[in-house]
C-alpha cells in the first residue's frame, strides 16, 4: 500500500481482556502505535449511552480514522455487521444495532456494507460470541490498510436507531439523562444553550423536583451544592460540587428530566456562588440556537 | 540493531499507576508505540485465572512478540524470574510461579532463563517489591529490540504448573470455574464441544444444581433465563441473558462444575428460545473432539 | 520540523471516555504511538495524591517526554493552566493547582508559562468543564512536535503546594498515607529508610495502635497478617499479606500515621516470617538517608 496506515479506535464494553483479543488480530496487519483505546468501561449492554459517546468523541479524532465499536447483546444472531464510510472519510466498523447510527448521520454516510465474513482476508469461521474479534476487528485491519470498503461486502442501508431528541413543550424542555461520567455528572441530551447561564431552573424528574441555578462551571457550585452545568458534551448536565450528582438525585441513565423556567434569578443566597457572566440577561429559555 | 523492534504486551493485576512504570522503563528504550496493554485488572494474586486467559491472548499476537506478564505475590521472595524463547519466535517474560507455564507449554519452549538482573543493561539493584517494572521491564526492553535471551542469565527449566484438566467420569463432564469476565460469564475449562448445542444438561456445583440449555450465543438465552455457550475461548461458560450468571448461580473462579446429560432435547417451553442449529443431532456429550 | 517529535503521557482522574477525546486532540497532530496512558482512574478531584503519583512516575519516562496531568475540580474558574519546562528537559501541562508543583520541584524549573488560550493552534474557545481537551491537550500537541514553550503564553511562577513531608519528632517518626493502590497498600510519605528492615514499630493513627513488623517483601508477611515494607516508590506502606491493609485496618488517603520504635525484634513467634536480611543491625530509627 502506499498510503499510510490509518489508526483503530476501539469503543466497547468488553473490558479490557477481550479488547486486547481485537488488539492482537489488529496488530497482525497494521503497524505499532495504530491502535486507539477510546474506552472498553461502557456499561454492558446499554447501545444508546454508547452511540450517545460514540457520536460526541469519534468525530474529535482526524478524519480517516477507523472507528471500531462493539456494544452488541445480539451477538451472534440476525443483526448484521457493518463498515461505513462518512462523508469525510472517517470509517465505521461494528454491528448493525444502532451503535453506528447516530455518529454516522453526524457525518453523513458515504457508502455502507454487510460484512461478509467469508471475505476477510484469513477469514475463519467466526465464533458466535465475539465477532468483534473475528469479524470486525479483521475488517477494521482491512480499512486501516487502505482497501476498499466495496470488498467487504454488499451495500446495505444502516437500520435507523436516533437518539432521543430534546423538546420543548408546554413553555418547559423535555429531555433525558443519556450518560452519568465517571463523577456522576448526569449527563442530558438538552442542547446547552436551551437554559442560559444564570436561569433558575424547577427541575422535574419521575416524582422528584428541585430548583437549580444554571451556572457555568463546577467551581461556580456552592460547596455541599448541585446546579445545571454546560457539559463539555454540548448539552446540559446536572453536576454537584465534588459529589454525584447522580447519586444525590437519584438519576439514571434513561430517565425523563424536565427543565421549567422560573421567575428568580440567581444570585445572593442562591444555589450559585458569585457573579455569573450573565448576571444581566433576560431568561428565554425557548430561544433557538 | 538492524531488525524492527518487537511489540510488547502488559499483562498484570497492578492497575494503571503501577503499569506506567513498566511503560517509562520500556519507552526508555523501544520506539512510540510498541507497548500494547493487555490487561492491568485481573484479579489480584490469582495466578491461574490470569495463566488461563494469557494461554488464550497471547498467541493470537504476532509471533516475535515480547509478552511480560506479572502476577507476583512472591515478588521478591525466592522465584526465579525468567524469560522464555518460544518454538514460533514468541517471548514470555515473568516470574517462575505458573503464570507462564500454560502458554509456554502451547507455543512450545525453545529456550528459558533465569533472569540475573546484575545482567540487565543500566542494571541496577532491584526493588524488593516491584520486580515488574525493575528486572521484568529492562528484560524485555533487551528483548524487544532483538538482543539475545542467552545475554539475560543461564539456562532453566520453567516450574511446571499446569492448568486443571477438564475430564469425563462416570458419565459426566467434570471441569471448574476458570474465568468470570466483566459481564458476569463464569468460564469453564470444559471445551465447548464436549457439550453439544442443544443439549440439555444438569448442571451441578457445590451442593447447587440446575437444568440448563447449551446454546449457540447470548441471543438464544431466554429473556432472564439462563443457559451454557460456547465462550470465545474455546470452553463452555455459563451465561445469563443480559445479567451476571455468576452473581445469579453465586459461581466464582475455582469452583467445580459438573455437566450431566439429560434424555431431554431443548425446545418449546424449555430453557432455549427458537430453533437451534443442532436440533436434529443426538446428544452425545462423551464424543471427542 | 526535524526533531522527532515527542512522547506525551497523559494522567487523569477523567474515565477513559473523557481521556480519549485529549487522545482525539493530540491525534490530529501527533504520530501514531505517541500518545501513553499512565492512568485515568486517579481518584476524582484527589490533587496531592495525584500530585504524589505524578512525581514518583513521570520522571521514570525519558527526559523530553511532555506530561499532562488533569485533576482539576477548579477548571473553567481562575487558576491557571500551566506549561512547564524542566531542567532535564521534561515538559509538564495541566492546572496550576498543585498538580504539578512536586514533579516540577523534583525535576527543576527552567521555565513556565500561562497557557494564553487564544495563542494554541487552531484555538478556539475552551468549554468552560474541559480545559483537558480544549486548552491542555492542544498545548501539549505544540510542544510534543518540538515548539517553543514560551509561544504559549506569558511566563509564569508555578503557585506553590508542596506534598505533607515526613518527620521525625519526640522519638517516632511521623508521616501520613498519600496513596492507596489496586492491592489495598497504603503507601506513606516516610522513606522506606527511616524504619530499617528486622525493627519492629508500634504504629498508630487516630485512636487505633497497632505493632508491626517492617519487612523487606509481601512474601516476608505471615499468612493473614501485615507489616510495613520499603514500596517501589521509596516510601514505607503498610501491607497485609494477599489482603487490603487499608481496609484491614481502616487507612484512608491523608491519614496521619506514627511509626514508633520498640525495644523488640523480629524473630520466631513474631509478624514477619523467617530470617530477614537486615536480622543482625541495630534498630536506628532515626538514621538519616
Amino acid at each position: 500500500m502506499a498510503r499510510r496506515p490509518r489508526l483503530v479506535t476501539l469503543t466497547t464494553d468488553l473490558g479490557s481482556a477481550y479488547a486486547a483479543q481485537m488488539k492482537a488480530v489488529l496488530y497482525r496487519s497494521v503497524p505499532p502505535g495504530h491502535v486507539v483505546d477510546i474506552t472498553h468501561d461502557l456499561v454492558a449492554h446499554r447501545i444508546p449511552e454508547a452511540a450517545f459517546l460514540l457520536e460526541r468523541i469519534a468525530p474529535g479524532f482526524p478524519s480517516g480514522t477507523v472507528h471500531v465499536a462493539v456494544v452488541d447483546p445480539g451477538v451472534g444472531g440476525a443483526r448484521a455487521g457493518v463498515a461505513v464510510r462518512c462523508s469525510d472519510g472517517t470509517l465505521l466498523v461494528g454491528p448493525d444495532n444502532g451503535l453506528l447510527w447516530p455518529v454516522a448521520q453526524r457525518l453523513g454516510v458515504d457508502a455502507a456494507v454487510r460484512i461478509d465474513p467469508t471475505r476477510l482476508v484469513h477469514g475463519q469461521s467466526p465464533s458466535a460470541t465475539f465477532e468483534g474479534r473475528d469479524v470486525f476487528a479483521p475488517a477494521a485491519a482491512h480499512l486501516a490498510l487502505g482497501r476498499k470498503l466495496e470488498r467487504l461486502g454488499s451495500r446495505v442501508r444502516l437500520t435507523p436507531m436516533p437518539l432521543a431528541a430534546a423538546a420543548r413543550r408546554r413553555g418547559q424542555v423535555e429531555g433525558e439523562v443519556v450518560h452519568v461520567d465517571r463523577f456522576g455528572n448526569a449527563i442530558t441530551n438538552v442542547p446547552s444553550d436551551w437554559v442560559p447561564e444564570g436561569a433558575v431552573v424547577q427541575v422535574s424528574w419521575g416524582r422528584r423536583r428541585r430548583t437549580l441555578s444554571r451556572v457555568r462551571t463546577y467551581s461556580d457550585l456552592e460547596a455541599g451544592g448541585g446546579g445545571l452545568i454546560g457539559s463539555s458534551f454540548g448539552t446540559l448536565e446536572l453536576s454537584w460540587r465534588e459529589d454525584s450528582a447522580a447519586r444525590r438525585l437519584l438519576l439514571q441513565v434513561g430517565d425523563a428530566v424536565a427543565f421549567h423556567p422560573t421567575a428568580r434569578r440567581s444570585g445572593r443566597g442562591s444555589h450559585i456562588r458569585g457573579p455569573t457572566r450573565s448576571a444581566g440577561k433576560t431568561v428565554n429559555i425557548a430561544r433557538r440556537r
